[in-house]
């Protein structure tokens, strides 16, 4: 059977696999809020519905957290060879606020032709992850239309905690080793090069989070009574923060770059020739120069350098007008990009002590990070799974896989290997200007739609 | 008549004028929230239907914002020697968050004999000032059930924004001069010295508020796409923060300082031998050393030096759990205590100049702050009224009354000396233990019962 006739299949489904994509986009399952907890479970449901419908055995499994989907597909045109192939995605989706900022309501996916021409789906987890892990859940759909069957063994893999750190995956993956343990795992989680460029992601950046309280005084006070007198936990705070980077963007944790290699050159050489525009990347969100470690160029920077970066503080009176108070306490959210080798518990462990280092008299620190932590991966470019993927990529883009690097985390990339012992191809086909985790998220229509035609033929590649 | 008859008086209907101070202290007049507006009007309204009741010639009065409370009483014993006096309060309160650490519900004003064995009112607005203007309300109304009259000519004004910068003060000054002005005015929003020691404060310090937003990337980046590469408004703000210091505590801002006088020699001896027990000052509230600028004592910080203090921080994520963000603005609001001769525009001006220099490449700083602001008062110690004060407080606590410095502002001071030419005697029952502004405000009913009984004193005395 021609994939060409899948490939016809899926275009002439198309509004169809848009309209159950929308279905699943209007469940608000935010994980990180225990608010949502009940539309989590819900967009489990749904998931596995469909999954079962289609024909997989499908489930969702219950968890400390929120449920974990694991529908199996054996293929009716298998032999020997037929590799046996994992999809991971993530049902789960990040918080919405500042809500005041969205054009659009984030719970109501919105279709718009914007004026570029392009037409984009507005709404939370519309790029981050649910638009994307429908692409290959429509892929299967097509093949089994079309054909009757999935062209190879197809296991989906779909979490429900990936935005508040998975903290079910690895109990779950270790209690289901020999049942989640296939040929290769593909990760549909990340970008495109471009709109029109295809991307395989062969370099994860690691991720750690941490939570910090100072406390000075043990009641708010008044600051005329008080101030001049008392630490102000916020003064301690800012003197932290501040002292996190040194004047030349480097981090200033001590034995913070430990395991930190600089870029091989060949690698630098490859990046440097991808004429990556600086000033369009950073202008477009406003901004105008690299604000991390100087003399690097942006790839580099967000591709192969660790960070401390804070992404929320409070403290104090935060209401409408004024409230002369010297606050009881401060408290702030960091997380720590890590690269190469470094060991998410020793930079951890270094911050806390570096931390304690700039705290002032009468300024107490206590942290409260989500602990865990992920290193940073790699995965080699010589992987026949990355190389099949390319050439089919190559085949629907008409133009060459960029083999690119990320900034942001994809933890369960370490744990397929060190659990399942299994290697990952991460293709997505999410873009730079997707504003995931960010009002306005959205996905190009493209993206959805090429997306789906892209899995079409590598899951026939990989089956022939 | 005798005072003793009034005092007798007084003490007999005690419980009635508490049953009146809790009618009072369970109306949430809040002005710094519009969300309060209305109860801020019926707080009004409550007051001056008392004191028409006890025969003032009472008024809410519409201002831009919450309404001014005007009442006269003309007294029937006065000779062309009686003197007309002013007697200021507010009726409006602070916010209460955060409310979960309230031990009582905040405007459920509720009577205590704590484990010390001293009874205590706790509830929003308790000290700060409902419970303070009470003792002079209750001081006239002891008079003129006892003796048919107040003894002096008698003018309320108690007003309605006190804690939201007092916006509409100034022109209702100015527009009703000729009907306000009085031979002095008496404010009640200070403390004693201690529970046992009345106390008359001649010193206090300006304030200038100030709000700033600093502005980074455009909108809020995933941490992982753009760490590393994007500036982060919290690390900006943080950075102008802690550079507001030095290390010896000394604010950084250049020209701060100008007008700052050092403290004469006679003034700082008599404040020495307070014998004031800074140990036990900032161990009450859970600190073990000043602050601020090294080399001086507790109450001199407090009383005649200038701070720069941030009263609230906010920017980035903020909920439960963890949002791999880098935002797009961090916020603070930030106030300067002023002392001598330190001009409110021009340290404005000098912090403004000052943030803008620490901006780092890509961060933006724009300021709103509620403009005005009020320099530092000193006061006569010479003054008349200050001197028959004196005398009548020690007469009530037979303990002489400290003549004091406060660290907080009370702008009204300045504006009855420039706009109605009067000077003000600062007399208050408040206690540094009181937790105005913060959680478990509370007021001591000795404070209570011993302020309307000194200013039945201070009334007779001034009208003998």
């Amino acid at each position: 059977m021609s994939v060409d006739k899948v490939l016809a299949n899926a275009e002439q489904g198309f509004q169809a696999s848009m309209a159950r994509l929308f279905t699943l986009l209007r469940i608000p399952s935010i994980s990180t809020d225990p608010a949502y907890k009940q539309h989590c479970a819900e967009a489990a449901d749904v998931l596995v519905a469909e999954l079962k419908a289609m024909g997989f055995d499908a489930a969702a499994r219950p968890t400390g957290g929120h449920p974990m989907i694991v529908a199996h597909y054996k293929s009716k045109t298998a032999t020997a060879k037929t590799p046996h192939v994992l999809f991971y995605g993530h049902y789960d989706m990040q918080p919405v606020d500042p809500v005041d900022l969205w054009h659009t309501k984030p719970f109501e996916p919105t279709l718009k032709k914007d004026k570029d021409g392009v037409e984009r789906i507005y709404g939370r987890g519309t790029a981050d992850d649910k638009g994307q892990l429908m692409t290959f859940v429509e892929a299967a759909r097509a093949w089994i239309t079309t054909t009757g069957s999935v062209p190879i063994n197809a296991t989906f893999l779909i979490e429900g905690e990936e935005e508040s750190g998975s903290p079910s995956l690895i109990p779950f993956l270790k209690a289901n080793k020999a049942e989640l343990s296939c040929d290769v795992a593909f990760v549909c989680d990340t970008n495109m090069w471009d709109a029109k460029t295809p991307a395989i992601t062969t370099r994860l950046r690691g991720l750690v989070h941490e939570e910090i309280i100072i406390t000075s005084p043990s009641i708010d006070l008044h600051s005329g009574m008080y101030g001049g007198a008392a630490m102000n936990p916020i003064r301690a705070m800012s003197k932290l923060i501040a002292a996190l980077h040194d004047k030349n963007g480097r981090v200033a944790i001590p034995g913070f770059y430990t395991g930190v290699a600089e870029l091989p050159k060949a690698v630098k050489k490859q990046w440097a020739s991808l004429k990556f525009s600086e000033k369009k990347f950073l202008g477009a969100v406003g901004l105008k120069s690299a604000a991390g470690e100087k003399g690097r160029s942006v790839i580099e920077l967000i591709w192969s350098r660790p960070t401390a970066e804070v992404n929320g503080i409070w403290g104090g009176y935060t209401g409408a007008g004024g409230k002369t108070v010297i606050p009881s306490k401060a408290h702030a959210k960091l997380t720590f990009r890590l690269v190469g080798k470094q060991n998410p518990k020793k930079v951890l462990a270094a911050f806390q002590a570096f931390a304690k280092k700039q705290m002032p008299k009468d300024a107490v620190i206590t942290f409260s990070g989500h602990g865990g932590g992920s290193p940073a991966s790699e995965i080699s470019e010589d992987n026949m799974f990355i190389q099949k993927s390319s050439a089919a990529l190559k085949t629907e883009f008409k133009k060459e896989a960029v083999l690119m690097g990320s900034g942001g985390s994809i933890p369960i990339v370490r744990c397929f290997k060190d659990i399942l012992g299994m290697d990952s191809v991460l293709v997505g086909f999410g873009l730079n200007d997707d504003a995931i985790h960010s009002p306005n998220e959205k996905y190009n229509v493209s993206s959805f739609q090429r997306g789906i035609k892209s899995w079409i033929r590598i899951m026939g590649a990989l089956g022939e």
